[in-house]
């Protein structure tokens, strides 16, 4: 099916005056001008998704998902189960969104993860800081490339995303010096890497005012993004709504080792609700505040990250959008396999690279088109500082590049900060097969005497010592040999001289037989919302005949309904038939199709059949099967590709068994049309 | 397989000298005593499920599912999606648990959704007061009936779940006298209707303290159970998280409806998490701050409470506990039809029956034990005032009986307080095949001369005459006639006499073409963790000969793995055939078992085959499939049922087979020793 929708593609993308032919013919999005304003309407009216607490006027950045959008997002999630989780065999797990504040302070997220707000000192509207200013900026810039009469070309390698995130300012045409263009682009470039402080300091060097009202803005202030609440009666124990689910999976990181029975490599799995409080959410379900995620936190040892099933995914595809590129200026992006990205050292490691390659599998098969998705790389300031590579799936809409899925090599960090903090050991203890035999510096201090001379300082000084580093104690070592003692400063500042009657430093001989390394942990993360957005757009189009009813071509696999059964009339010659394939009753054909896990809905209004077809069209119901006067007389039925609105027709099993086929995925609808017969009846009517 | 197990049960129950029996045999839990500490510690080892942030101390109510766990719960729930909503073609949604503050306020939550809770005043210790109370009463009593030399029966009809729920209290043989023991009994009967004031006076009357410290209580404060937060960075937008999915269900009904075309009956259903922020969990998995919810809304014709498919349920058995029961003080269960259940009227209508068959079916097709599953109808006093039948499913565990499904008929109470809040319609408009034609009373004002004669006060005066009820214009009607004239009192007090040449009362025939009304609403609901928890234990069992080690009976369509690849050894003359099955590529069988949807794992380690069998029992893994030395030379692998630990012997893709169709319930045991040979060779060694 999602050949077929590919074909359409590509038919009308090489030849775009398909516009002026007989409205038979399909006529794809890429061909019209995408009209959101139609698209938005047909998510709403089949509620696919709308905004949550309607009726009570809303809430920016809350959506509730209708019937069509649960089941599109309940089978999105069921193929990345069965796609990572079942066919790699990872580690499931369900951990609580609401989180210990201790856990999130560890992870950083407490202090960190905040972005800088500013407020209109008048009206007290809340804008966020950096989007802000570089709203106002680039106006300012567009405003003088106007008045210079150039035409405003879009910056270089400027991330298309950045335009939709902040409140759009309309630009007057005003000149500026050179050297004030010179600076804005200095700080557009930077905007990033601002703290609050500097953001303050533009804005008044600047004469940043909110755009709207004119009035002056307040100094920036950092806000938190996270949810936070109390737990318990006491109000003495604080917790906050995960921003994500990661932290869950390395809190309980020993016990899922010690299931994997010791051994790395593997990986852990969720998929779960996560929470972000964003300062003022206004980009639909790409940036909300309640979000459903799935993640993979891959266990590996850092000496080697090749991965078993590399020649699995080495032939995947990719459209890669390297950092060097980005770097220079460009959005040039190369097509190449997995297996070269790994080998020429683009992509840093074999198991990076293999999820790379699966994650590109995943998106295609639920019908992310491949031509709107790319693979971009984490430019060096972009990456937190502890990651060695990442990589953003990111997929176009009318919104540009947005980011949906993000790879990266998180390195020891999270385990490390965790084990820290909780003084728990997460670790992996390798047995060596060759025990690792080195050499290592050795102290020996004579106990009594070194206690007696020292007395209460005995402790603090032995601390110190036994805190020396091999390289300290070398010179130690040679001190002693030298001058007979050493002299060891205490943290106050006090200093003792030890005799090398005392203490003596000897190279010994070690054999280890256990070898004990914190693992390094590959990501990869989902935003679901953000790919099923996105996939809405991909599979919308319009027929020529009917452009205000959209048809969103989803593969079976995930579509809602897979199955439209639409009795022509309400004839009673049906009745007894309509009865046999329709009735709400566990044995008819109907409820059978949905035993068979074929999620199909009987449509037997008084719409008319073209009505109800265009209806399930904008559901991306991909099969109808109808009961019509043949089907009375002949016991057949036809059957309707929602594509091609081609139909078969074929005895009432047959076509039930073809269709149950066809949903499963193990047939396509050039099979079933070597199965059923051309339907050559009455056309419907469109 | 779910037969297997139940047979078992059956068998040591009717023959508990079982024990004596040669290791071989079975032992089934319920001829043993239930060892609640092995129990715990198999979950806690095979990590069904956890402490959250356990290496940070942990945090009461709060539970991570570990591999097992997620994967049995994901099963869990994957049933529940097919059962309902799939099979009975309901409206899936996914609305967000961050909830604005006044959907909770009209659904009354923020006002009622509270416990009552006390302070020890030296220590600060929490208690909820409504347990503490009961626990100290009863306590009290034991000690009196045992100074009195009585057995301590247990109070008949006393919910064995709250003994469960409260801090234990020790009690002490004093005898107390007669009256104060009446009055004892007359307050834990009424124990679940005091108020907040009413509970601090049986504390100060009765001397209640806390019976740790014997430190004084403070007054019982009311305790919100719903986490609170705010919304984006002005502090003024308050929100919760939902105590239940039911709510956004209620607030999208309008736009549920439209989806459906309009027409009723139909149902909604979400899955999904919910918090409640309880004062003191103390009950592992079945009292938790956070949990997974299934939950439907069925919406119906308040005037036909039928059902369509009523004729599928009405022959499942119920294990029945009425109110009257209950109120005559008795416990007594009796086992009848859904269909005689309805037909004699114990349950109130055939839909909220049909639900009840429903629930029994999906409860028994996961595992759940029907003897240990028991249907209360809730007494008078217990139900909300706005219900008009409610029914729980409790389980039995070690806990007692405990509430896992509530099915309950909410009236039209939520859609009809939301719609009032928010002013905006939610209801079901019938157009009616025959107009509703009837009588009624209309009022005609002379609008002029009224506006004249009573000026500013004119509007007021006609607000209330058009407020009348018909009861009050047929008095009108006949004060105008008599009199000539009526009174009209404002809502100040201020009356106005209107004369009969400006008002009219007359009948006129009033003809509808459309019904309008508010649908009522019943509502199965499920708590996934506690069904869970309940689960777990029902399947739980351990073998004579290594008591230490359970076995989990899960069925193969819930059980976390389906089967086990054991390679007897690693042996090198295996180590092709190990490649073939079980190398971690996507061609090898076990890739191609785990693509079937049969999630498999490969055991490759160096324990014992009889440990790592032993193992698998304890995930409750059904098959077990094992590469031997007659693998090797004859290309076979036997196959391992769990619960009987009989094998079967057959080619490599025969069995493969055999375990595919065994794993998605296309085959049962007994089919595949028909298919398969008994494996007479080497005994596994346990």
């Amino acid at each position: 099916m999602s050949d077929n929708a590919k074909d359409f593609t590509q038919a009308s993308a090489s030849n775009p005056s398909t516009l002026a032919e007989p409205s038979s013919v399909i006529i794809n999005k890429s061909a019209h001008e995408f009209d959101k304003t139609l698209f938005d309407s047909l998510l709403s009216r089949r509620f696919f998704f709308a905004p949550s607490f309607e009726i009570y006027g809303g809430c920016a950045g809350f959506f509730d998902y209708g019937p069509p959008g649960s089941a599109l997002q309940a089978n999105i999630l069921e193929v990345w189960r069965k796609h990572f989780i079942i066919e790699e065999d990872m580690l499931e797990l369900d951990t609580t969104i609401m989180t210990l504040s201790d856990v999130l302070k560890t992870s950083g997220h407490v202090d960190k993860f905040t972005d800088w707000m500013v407020k209109d000192v008048v009206n007290g509207e809340i804008f966020r800081a950096d989007h802000l200013v570089e709203a106002v900026l680039e106006s300012r810039l567009k405003g003088d490339k106007e008045a210079r009469g150039q035409a405003a070309a879009p910056p270089a390698a400027e991330d298309d995303k950045k335009k939709k995130k902040k409140k759009v300012v309309k630009s007057t045409a005003v000149k500026m010096e050179d050297s004030v263009v010179k600076e804005y682009e200095f700080m557009l470039a930077q905007i990033d890497n601002y703290t609050g402080a500097e953001l303050g300091e533009i804005i008044k060097k600047h004469n940043i005012v909110n755009p709207e009202t004119g009035n002056q803005l307040s100094t920036p202030v950092e806000f938190n993004l996270m949810f936070q609440s109390e737990i318990g009666p006491t109000g003495h124990v604080k917790g906050y709504l995960r921003p994500e689910t990661a932290q869950g999976h390395f809190i309980n990181f020993q016990r899922l080792l010690e299931f994997n029975n010791g051994r790395v490599p593997f990986a852990s799995a969720q998929i779960g609700r996560s929470f972000r409080n964003e300062i003022s959410p206004r980009q639909g379900l790409l940036r909300v505040r309640e979000f459903t995620m799935a993640e993979i936190e891959h266990y590996v040892d850092p000496k080697d990250k090749s991965h078993p099933r590399f020649v699995d995914t080495k032939d995947v595809v990719l459209q890669l959008l390297p950092k060097d590129v980005q770097e220079r200026g460009e959005t040039t992006m190369t097509n190449m396999t997995v297996g070269d990205a790994v080998g020429q050292k683009i992509v840093d490691n074999e198991t990076l690279g293999y999820f790379l390659g699966r994650v590109q599998l995943f998106l295609e098969k639920i019908g992310i088109d491949p031509k709107k998705l790319r693979c971009r790389q984490h430019m060096g300031n972009e990456m937190a500082h502890y990651a060695s590579d990442c990589w953003d799936f990111e997929i176009q809409s009318s919104y540009g590049w947005i980011e949906c899925v993000g790879c990266a090599d998180r390195s020891a960090y999270d385990l490390t900060v965790h084990s820290n903090k909780t003084k728990q050991k997460l670790v992996v203890k390798e047995n060596l097969t060759e025990p690792n035999v080195y050499q290592k510096l050795d102290i020996q201090l004579e106990a009594k005497p070194f206690g007696m001379k020292f007395k209460k300082d005995a402790k603090s000084i032995e601390a110190v010592i036994r805190g020396y580093t091999q390289e300290q104690l070398a010179q130690v070592k040679a001190e002693l040999e030298e001058k007979k003692e050493t002299t060891v400063k205490l943290e106050g500042g006090a200093e003792h001289v030890v005799t090398d009657d005392l203490i003596k430093i000897q190279e010994i001989t070690v054999s280890e037989h256990i070898r004990e390394y914190t693992p390094n942990v590959i990501e990869p993360s989902f935003g679901i919302g953000r790919i099923l957005y996105s996939l809405l757009e991909h599979s919308y189009w319009a027929r020529e005949s009917d452009v205000a009813r959209g048809v969103l071509s989803l593969p079976p696999v995930v579509a809602p309904i897979k199955c439209l059964i639409v009795p022509l009339s309400a004839n009673s010659d049906f009745v007894p038939l309509i009865n046999e394939i329709c009735k709400p009753r566990f044995d008819s054909m109907s409820a059978k199709l949905r035993r068979a896990g074929v999620a199909s809905r009987v449509d037997a209004s008084g719409a008319s059949i073209g009505k109800r077809y265009a209806r399930n069209d904008e559901l991306g119901t991909p099969y109808g099967c109808t009961i019509d006067f043949a089907s009375v007389a002949n016991g057949t039925l036809t059957l309707r590709e929602r594509d091609t609105t081609d139909q078969l027709i074929g005895k009432i099993e047959d076509v039930i068994a073809v269709t149950v086929a066809l949903c499963n995925g193990q047939m396509e609808w050039k099979d079933a049309c070597e199965k059923l017969e051309k339907y050559s009846g009455t056309q419907e009517v469109e």
